[in-house]
């Protein structure tokens, strides 16, 4: 342990303290990062409230973090797509390359899959949230030196939603409903009306979310807490709407999802939940696709791409950037939907 | 109404009677039929014990049945397809060819669609259980006079199971687990052998289905209520199985189902249910496809044309037939599991 | 025939003629339009100079024009969609409704299709090279009293290549490559960047249309007459682009993209062409899937939309717009790929 | 090179020898194969007739053959799915496992793949028309010692036609045409038949392979050269097949594809050929999707366990079998279409 490398480190529920991570030098292929900034997300929320989600829990002290940008301080042994000063966006998936699913294109799946500030596996594996970071090179994917970390930061949750829009087939010229409005259902709009969704509906049950979704270029916003009946027109004549995106993990999202979308439709299920019911009688009847999306595969550097030519703008979205040493600060801001939306740390 | 043409007439739950049913010649394009065989399917043991399933409640006297088979007793004008005397198949839906979904080539979803024997609409669609029954030409599907009425009355549930066979896309070399072993869990795994997947195993919770499935070909059957990790071999590395059919109606089914089908693979939801608890964070981190199938399309004439050639062997499924007048027998008999497969109910 | 409704009439190859077309007032469901813009499609040009294309010949004489906008001067009984005053965009395309390719949701493929200007059927289905159209109301499209006509018009071959984009299922994020840059082949290139392309080629033998696609936004322009060569880097290594457009409608373009698609992508022809010659072997070897496109469907809605909302822009397409009772000076300068991109005739 | 494991060597064009390959002892991982039967396949007559095909010319001596089976006779060390006495099927892929097709579970498309009896890379990938034979243990797949070695040399091109079953999505149900009935047209059928095709019609220009074809059962025949209107049928409103496989690698055979297929419908293309003639014009308009179709991937061990279990029955199509050491005399047999569908040579 190194004081110079300062991390963000959780021991338990509500238990967050600065302590310290491993220095290192990059050994051959891999790459060492000093980090700029590092968005919170709302796994680490889960984390940080509940010590876990679903049956994966904090068994050890871990350092959170994955959505990360900084700039490159030392390149090891044959590393060429990157050089000491420049900025890249961290890529937090590392998988194995040996499995069966790495040998068959399906990365995402990697039985061995080593992703940075996660809990799914033990030992944990240990995040970026953290003053220095060693990691390999491919990922360490370089963001332009034009483009502020700040932007880079959202490459992660930006490719969760690039994937999710290539589950889905053919976004281009469909009516597409989006069920939660927080960070990766606005990112999610911004990435269809990319690909170019010709009506996007989405719904939250906090008005501050969807008056986001609106600057962000939403055709409609639906506070389904307040206006319970606020679906009825996408539902009616059993569903309106191509293709969901259900980004709320929870069962009134996902019923929503059922009804507004029309018979052979498409849902992709991004938000993650512990079990959810889920009106299988519709999903049958209406012979819909309900179609998981999780993480993402090369999005990642597609995602960087967009966000370095600025084809996709989300800065509206950073509510606020905290220094790291006052996480607590953080963490409570990013809890409080009425307030934010992205809450990212600085760690420079 | 007519005393020659009497007909299973259920008043509310357990309260089944004889009636009878009017008395009709065929009017243009109209068919009459002089009924033989009526299979007894499990939502006419819903109708029976509960009144209905879901939120589909029987509100005024109803004609059950929609597995039909008989005879061509006399035809209207115009008809050219079928003539007096011959043996028919009657398919149970008459979409109405003007909605949204019948103009774009979707009559499952037909908003008005008229499906015998079922309660889903009000004024509810009077069914075919009764001697006589007048129907549209194309309803009336020859199934060859060399064909029995009890094969040809099992003509609606295969086509059922065609059709999800083709909402899997391709089940030609796949592994296949069908979670329930009913009279549809049975079916698909005679459709699906015959659409040349290339392991079938099948689940239930009672030994004889499992008896009768291994019968008709299954590679392997597991009791999921005897032996709780009977799965695991199944389950193991994130799943083994290409494509699940979900024939149970129940979340322990579709939970197995889930665990079973490897990532990126393909779920077929058959059964009907009302709401049920779906493990949503498998869906999604194994990005399955939940796809519904609801009834058929043109599966009907390829069921039809696959019993005739015999190239689908039913008889084994079929365990008895009783007299229409004794319905109750017939009704308890069907229901009971650790005796009955398919039950048909004989007009002539 | 009415002098007041002057009319562009095709008596044979070259022999282009200003004659009358029928005036008429709109029956119940139709419309009457004053025509402002009609463009010059390539078909036009090949009745022009050719008297027809493959086996489809000019067999008497034609008005020509399917590229129209214009402004509502009357409607018909019942109609409602749109007034007297509305500027609109005219869909040529009049589906029968009946046949067995209209009642299954495919009027792409009507066998009795009623297509402006186009000499497929015999009696020729007149065009809207005319002063005056009656057209049924569904055919006549608002598009907003804000777009100019000169826009309007592009709605058609917009049309064309955004249906192109959904043939091709997922274009977002696609590497892709669009062999032939004159109009089809520009408007699909807004097309796919509209829909989320993440990097396009395109090429042609000339260079004042590469110049275009440059202004377009092409990420690379290929010269393949000039520079053989030119094309080596996305054939490399089996192929490197994941969906080609074929929109030369020759072979060397075709052989072009089946060598730069990658094993298991996908080439959508839009070009229609007499017989080529494909390198079946490679399209074999490669498993590639060559998927035809043809006309529109609903996407002409959409192409209006994306006009109105100026979420396309196609004013750079734009060449000229000349008097149409100066059709051959029209007719010459749209045949110059060396100065023409679009020509519009002014009816107005 | 040992005389005791004598090979048939293609010298050129006609120039065929019995030589002699190098004996070796299986290494680790490796198996070493008595050879029993080797099927002469098309491409091994274009290499005997034309000494090559489209661009692939022999340019040195080259040992053909890969339908091969035969008898394990020693296994090298670690080999544990085999033993000595197996009887196998050989696999004639060997992919290399480490490029970018190989690692993305595109193994088909290998850029290093060796592939028995080849001559599409210099130096030649030497066959198994040899006595004794050394591969890799996954390329000796166990047939089953009740399976006799004729029938497991039949593994191969029925492993080519299951693949384009799979290339074709979904044929359960499907109405298919298959142009050109060799042995490849006549294994495509029994595939298609296995996987569910409701109606199979084939054609071919001369009468024996279609007496072959009625005999496994296809449901209509054509003699595409007597009866130049055989295909009006299923030609007629636009086409009425779902599925066309072009077997014949022909201009005449894919035009009667094109034809025959409707709107939307998909040509799978297996036969290989020189660059062909297309009617791209109704490609287009019909909007097909001609999907190329190569070798095989894990169909080698389905089309093994079909075999071994005898759901595909190959004996019909064997027409003779001749001892190896009269190559002319196999060689001109099989190329006679009047007489031979499939001849195999033995090796012991």
């Amino acid at each position: 342990m190194d004081p110079t490398n300062r991390a963000l480190v959780l021991h338990a529920a509500h238990d967050l303290r600065i302590g310290s991570a491993p220095a290192a030098h990059p050994g051959p292929g891999e790459v060492a990062v000093a980090m700029s900034r590092g968005g919170i997300c709302g796994s680490d929320l889960h984390y940080y409230h509940d010590g876990g989600f679903g049956m994966i829990r904090v068994r050890e002290p871990i350092i959170l973090g994955h959505e990360l940008a900084g700039t490159v301080t030392e390149v090891g042994q044959g590393v060429s797509r990157v050089k000491a000063g420049d900025r890249v966006a961290i890529n937090p998936s590392l998988p194995c390359g040996l499995c069966r699913f790495c040998t068959s294109g399906r990365p995402i799946h990697c039985t061995s899959m080593q992703f940075f500030g996660s809990a799914m596996r033990y030992p944990h594996v240990q995040g970026g949230f953290r003053q220095h970071l060693v990691c390999s090179e491919a990922q360490a994917v370089p963001s332009g030196n034009e483009t502020p970390p700040e932007i880079a930061a959202f490459a992660e949750p930006l490719a969760v939603c690039l994937h999710a829009i290539r589950q889905a087939k053919s976004v281009a010229g469909a009516k597409v409903v989006i069920t939660g409005s927080g960070p990766i259902g606005a990112l999610t709009l911004l990435a269809a009306r990319y690909a170019g969704a010709r009506e996007i509906a989405i719904t939250d049950i906090a008005p501050k979310p969807l008056e986001m979704a609106l600057r962000l270029g939403a055709d409609a916003t639906i506070n389904v807490k307040d206006a319970p009946d606020g679906l009825d027109d996408l539902a009616r004549d059993k569903g309106q709407c191509d293709i969901a995106f259900e980004c709320s993990g929870t069962a009134s999202g996902l019923a929503q999802a059922v009804s507004c979308v029309q018979p052979g439709g498409t849902i992709v299920q991004i938000g993650l939940a512990s079990d959810l019911s889920i009106p299988i009688a519709q999903v049958a009847a209406k012979e819909i696709a309900l179609v998981g999306s999780f993480r993402f595969d090369r999005e990642f550097n597609w995602a960087v791409d967009l966000l370095r030519q600025r084809l996709i703008n989300v800065i509206p979205l950073l509510t606020a950037t905290i220094p790291f040493d006052n996480p607590r600060a953080a963490f409570e801001l990013a809890s409080d939907r009425s307030q934010a939306m992205k809450v990212q740390l600085a760690f420079d």
